[in-house]
């Protein structure tokens, strides 16, 4: 399945992002009328049975993916991921003052930054000092803390968890906004995972979150009816109007993850296609430089800079009229970033490639 | 513009509820390239310059439907309305411990139980003795209240406020979610507008906040970043990950608007079509009956009973065969809803109030 233009476009946005086109051309036939319905997924009321069942197919089929036990609950959420970092502390901090938080760049200091709002952020843990080319293997938990938060895959900076280390009874929080759905996960190691839709699951503004049952009942008084993980746990994510039509794409997205092989195929993917855009990097001679340790560079966002800095702004609209698009650094960050997320077709990885050689061979003596 | 099915469907749901078929046309035709991109709305970064100008003239074309004034800031916000109900007193009241909530129904006796968690509610006026058939006139404002909430329409119940006594000093607050945008609105007399989308502005989850500018800074510590009116003021509604798809969507219907009349042509036109629909049931010699003091009913949301109520399942049923969907009254409020926004053709209208007539024919020997 094509789209209708020419050349073919690969899309390296970090999110909003690039998703399977099958799962749009489908979107696209039903979205006058879905399921012969006559009217629109868009349409359609959360209160009927037709949505209803679509949210639990959704859900059914997500806890089927991720092999997410029974006594974990899965919530569709409003807001974001940005939200959860105000609602995971009004939710779990409970009679707790403070919680651990794992900071490896930039979003995870973001979320640090508002959690300080509702509690001491313990930094246990920081790669900081070595500007984030690697998670922090040297963890120290706070015995007073509510919980301990990390941010699995830093897309500005393009460094990722591989090796997570235990935490005992502390329950581990985790960002997984970027990394979500792009490799089996060890549900049981966490005590809640929350993740926006705007990478490899559906339309900005979605939120998945997993929790495990033993963590509902502790949100604080302030936490607004909508937020409170307990009571949207209660009332199957219709405490209000659900994100219906974010749901059912989801729904198809989840349904196009399992006709590819699930996780488990996403993950081999995800790994194949970074390692040779990895090795593309490391084989320039220096014209291209990943200052990310080798072990600890994100298969989802692959940040690097131009040796000549002054190149970047001639690079990115080069690839831009090769049809090789959003390939700009994160703005706290600069350089270039190609994000590979599940949908991003490998003939897109080689695209870019072939595009980085070329510009080298054309380029090399200005370096 | 027809969709692929036969006989014609029309949807009176509550919401989410019927949307302009040429809008879903445009949307479908453009699911896989927006505007020549290449790329779906859907895969558009939110920071790139392509969302943002949609951004904009969706924002603005918002302030020339409505002649929104400058020192007013329209917001595009996550969370629904419900979210709101929570959101408004953790960012209005400031120093106050109070609010003025006017009770008309449903809604708004669900929005006072969510404020009563943040605030002591003062009931300022009620019609819950006539059993919510009308719109309460004589208020009784609480001099120390941080705002005066009304719920302009009641979708459950049926009723709408066309003439809001005046609160002075105190801010109005008003939860438009179910009739915004199907009239003019003096803003001006509003400290406060907020509606959820999934009426006659777009995609469940989006929520249009617009806000007088001394309004903002009054935010409770608590209040998460991405809900804070100042916050996300200053940042344009950027502040995290927009809903942008349901934004561009909403675009596309502000624009159907304008090139329908605007909202001047909206409330003749929902005038016209509830006016025609209430004379219907008026007309049956008690065979359907609606309790709103015709004062009061509501241009959007027409409730009535059957007299035999054992009918109803029968007729809501028959009435789904005719394709007449989504007819059945709110579950608190029970009988039959007729919701009326702005996509719904008048033909839609037509084919009810024939459906009723020859109903009544069929069974009026069983009343």
């Amino acid at each position: 399945m094509e789209r209708l233009c020419l050349p073919e476009i690969f899309n390296f946005a970090a999110g909003p992002a690039v998703m399977p086109v099958t799962v749009l051309a489908q979107a696209q036939r039903e979205l006058l009328s879905w399921s012969g319905s006559g009217i629109s997924m868009l349409e359609t009321p959360f209160t009927g049975d037709a949505f209803k069942a679509v949210l639990k197919q959704t859900r059914d089929n997500l806890r089927s993916l991720l092999n997410i036990p029974e006594n974990y609950h899965i919530l569709f959420m409003h807001g974001g991921a940005s939200a959860q970092f105000s609602l995971v502390p009004l939710n779990l901090l409970g009679a707790a003052d403070r919680a651990d938080y794992i900071e490896t760049g930039y979003w995870s200091r973001k979320t640090m930054r508002e959690a300080s709002r509702y509690c001491n952020v313990n930094v246990a843990a920081s790669s900081s000092n070595t500007s984030f080319d690697r998670m922090p293997d040297t963890w120290r938990l706070d015995p007073g803390a509510a919980y301990c938060h990390i941010t699995s895959n830093e897309t500005a900076n393009g460094v990722q968890f591989y090796d997570i280390p235990d935490t005992n009874d502390l329950p581990l929080v985790a960002d997984m906004t970027s990394d979500f759905l792009s490799k089996p996960i060890d549900i049981q190691r966490y005590g809640l995972i929350y993740a926006g839709a705007q990478k490899n699951i559906g339309p900005a503004g979605l939120t998945i979150v997993i929790i495990r049952d033993d963590l509902l009942g502790r949100a604080h008084t302030t936490t607004p009816a909508v937020f409170n993980y307990q009571t949207q746990a209660e009332a199957g994510s219709m405490l209000n109007t659900p994100l219906t039509f974010a749901i059912y794409l989801t729904g198809l997205i989840f349904h196009w993850i399992a006709g590819m092989g699930g996780v488990e195929a996403m993950a081999r993917n995800s790994e194949q296609r970074s390692a040779r855009l990895y090795q593309a990097i490391d084989a320039s001679d220096g014209f291209y430089h990943c200052s990310i340790q080798p072990a600890y560079r994100s298969h989802m966002n692959v940040c690097f800079t131009l040796d000549n800095n002054a190149l970047t702004p001639f690079f990115l609209n080069s690839a831009a009229k090769e049809g090789l698009i959003n390939l700009k650094g994160h703005p706290m960050v600069g350089g270039v970033r190609a994000s590979l997320y599940n949908a991003m077709p490998d003939t897109g990885v080689t695209a870019l490639i072939n595009f980085m050689h070329h510009f080298v061979e054309k380029h090399h003596h200005y370096v």
